[in-house]
């Protein structure tokens, strides 16, 4: 059976009106700068909970980017960008209804196609967007996840990866340079002059809205482990989302693809 | 039996060597500034948990507050301390000894005698010390509990709980005011010559030792309702704890009364 | 004659084009926190100027307040006003056009009519508008001296006087008390549902555009000198302001009033 | 003749007792964090006040670096320095002694001997020593000028050169790869073990002593104007150095060299 009561808030599994056994997934959304440590937290949580063996339509637990839903480029903006003069910092990069549209989906139990961005040609790649079903458990992380009001209101908790300027420029250099294989000088030009102003003026405001405030990044086991006990929580059988459970045997929820 | 692995980092129930029944405490310290929620968190949280209304010797969770270590004070400091001239909010004020020793024997899984400072007097109150019994989850709180490195050792996780300083200011005064009954011109003299540079030079460098920080204090439900959970899965028979359910009707704690 | 050079920049003296004897004002923006000290400053630079005693037309330095420039409320938020529920913080409560056509018109040269702002009806005083002639020097000060970008870009120098917020809201009750008789209850809660949010959002980010900081406020004297000692050199007949000198006693400025 | 009164605070020109002739320099601290832009904003300050050219003898004002007084290094701590794992931020790292001294010696107007810092040998060059005379404005520029207390007291005037930490990173990444040679693993990690956590605990908090904060650094040109345009007072012949310029002429100052 469903739960009821003040334990609700914090334990997620609200049943949808209507849809006796949907459960609304929990949506942990999980904000902070560049480098900040934000998709380390998130894929620490995932392989501390032991998702990512588990086969996509029975994962309890996904990952979602805001990386996936940048606009695709137009063909004026795609040179700027290739010269890292695009500001894929700024929310008018980030397709907001877009994401909107497929957070509110998940939480009424409806699976969602997420597009993949392809950072070569700055498109969605045509074949790549991926089936994300509803599980029981969503985190969603960006740079701007709690800039739009209507998408911030969507999350069940907020958390802000909170890592000092310094650093974090300090590890995003290190990583471009690694992962991309781009030339310091671009590296720190970007930096200067796109995605530190836009942070100070679209992500650092909205740490405000965090309910836990996460210092220091990946290197936070402490943090990490409580918010990954959180989640097991969430996921056992005698917990409010036990109605979860039978879902998987059913045919009531008509998005499914079985 | 008892757990081990990497899941005890946040589970808090580690056998102390050699003595099989006595798990150690988990210790929780809360700190941030005057007014920050600090205390207003911590009894939410053993309200939610249903701690009040338990016996002492039984509770499974118990708060501890920084402001019952307080030196008492000499004759000469006593007349400073009555004019608001007293800085209670600096180190020395600080038994930070005693702190040490009882949240040492706590963890050890003894029990302690707590004192209990008296506003009036500045003294302890000679016939008022409190025994507290190993417990569980001990929360211990105050603005300095981070300061002293063997202390801040000494905690299984730590809190700040981060609130601006015109909010904390503005719930001081009102506090103040209304349960002190003091003066508005010797609230803002105490705060602004005392308290504030105090929280400045020792209180906010500790923050950068949390592992969770909790922005606005007692209002955040959601932040609360985190750790509220956390602690009740430290105190689930099946939990790493299980073994601290049979202490209750064991001899073999010497420490404690019975 | 008029200087040229890389001098002009920080000494103001540009003559306007086509008109040979009007140097344009040296414009100082004063921005800061309510009860910051922003006005305690500027006062404070009038009296070491002795240009407090100094004939209204003769005067070398003037001051402005933002404050002049609230809209009249009209009879819908004029209560709300008198309950302390009217935003004056928010840059909605601001004429910004009838600020940048004033200040525009100053620095070329022309007097301007100020109104009086009655915090009593919310209203202008009908009579009272007071009339500014160009002089020498203009400080401009106010919390959102520095929002809007028109206006913030006429200034040929940026002051923000930063003080921390706890001082800032310590000085304000007081200051609340004492001359507006007002109730603390009505004070705190104004600042934490008003003042202090619109702090945040709208004028602690203009912090950024300023070209000196003054910490602290009016006990930095240290800091004023430097300003009063600034303005005493645009002041002087050998600077680049000699021009103006001439300039009283001649009849080519259409828009004074002799 | 030397003035009096309330002027000087600002003006420095105060005479040493007894020595009728020989005024006090005007001392100027210059503090901030590394790559903040402090010795660039006091070269420019040379260069725009002309200082640059003038005899050593001759000159009106001159800098000291803070970096002149590093200890020399044992042969413990040489290997260390030279694998960038000697703390050259802590304050113990400083001669704050020698520092007081040659302040002090400066202040009485004395000429006074200055190390030059070998950063290959880590010693004090043996042959090096510069001879420093009595400027009328001295400006001492460090990481920790405003660190000791004995010291900070010695300055007229305190600046603080405010530059965010990403930025300052940015700029001595740069740097150090461009002047010094230095591989980029070895300059973050070195920034991130010693340089960062030593600003956040000795640098940073001396910010609250300084009387005007120049935001950004040496792009700041309104308040480089400002301050250079101070100087210009402080030296000329009708300001209340105007004792000063006899004293080149003069025989009265046994530690001058002629």
């Amino acid at each position: 059976m469903a739960s009821s009561g003040k334990g609700d808030q914090t334990q997620g599994a609200v049943r949808v009106n209507g849809f006796n056994d949907v459960p609304k997934p929990f949506l942990i959304g999980v904000g902070g700068g560049t480098a900040s440590g934000k998709s380390t937290v998130c894929s620490k949580i995932m392989t501390e909970l032991g998702q990512n063996e588990i086969d996509q339509k029975q994962k309890q637990v996904v990952i979602i980017s805001q990386e996936s839903f940048y606009y695709p480029l137009s063909s004026t903006d795609e040179p700027r960008a290739s010269r890292g003069q695009y500001n894929f910092d700024h929310p008018s990069a980030v397709d907001d209804e877009l994401i909107l549209r497929t957070l509110s989906d998940l939480k009424c139990g409806k699976a969602v196609k997420i597009p993949e961005y392809d950072f070569v040609t700055h498109s969605r790649k045509p074949d790549a967007w991926r089936t994300v079903y509803p599980a029981d458990v969503i985190l969603f992380e960006g740079i701007l996840v709690f800039y739009f009001k209507d998408i911030r209101e969507l999350f069940d908790m907020k958390l802000f990866v909170d890592t000092d300027a310094d650093t974090r420029l300090s590890r995003r250099v290190v990583r471009d340079i690694e992962e991309r294989g781009r030339d310091l000088d671009q590296i720190l030009h970007q930096y200067t002059s796109l995605v530190k102003p836009a942070f100070e003026e679209f992500c650092l405001p909205t740490k405000k809205y965090a309910d836990v405030i996460i210092p220091r990044g990946a290197d936070n086991t402490v943090a990490i482990g409580l918010i990954v006990q959180h989640i097991e929580d969430l996921l056992k059988p005698n917990s409010n989302l036990c109605a979860k459970r039978l879902r998987h045997n059913s045919d009531s929820l008509v998005s499914r693809p079985h």
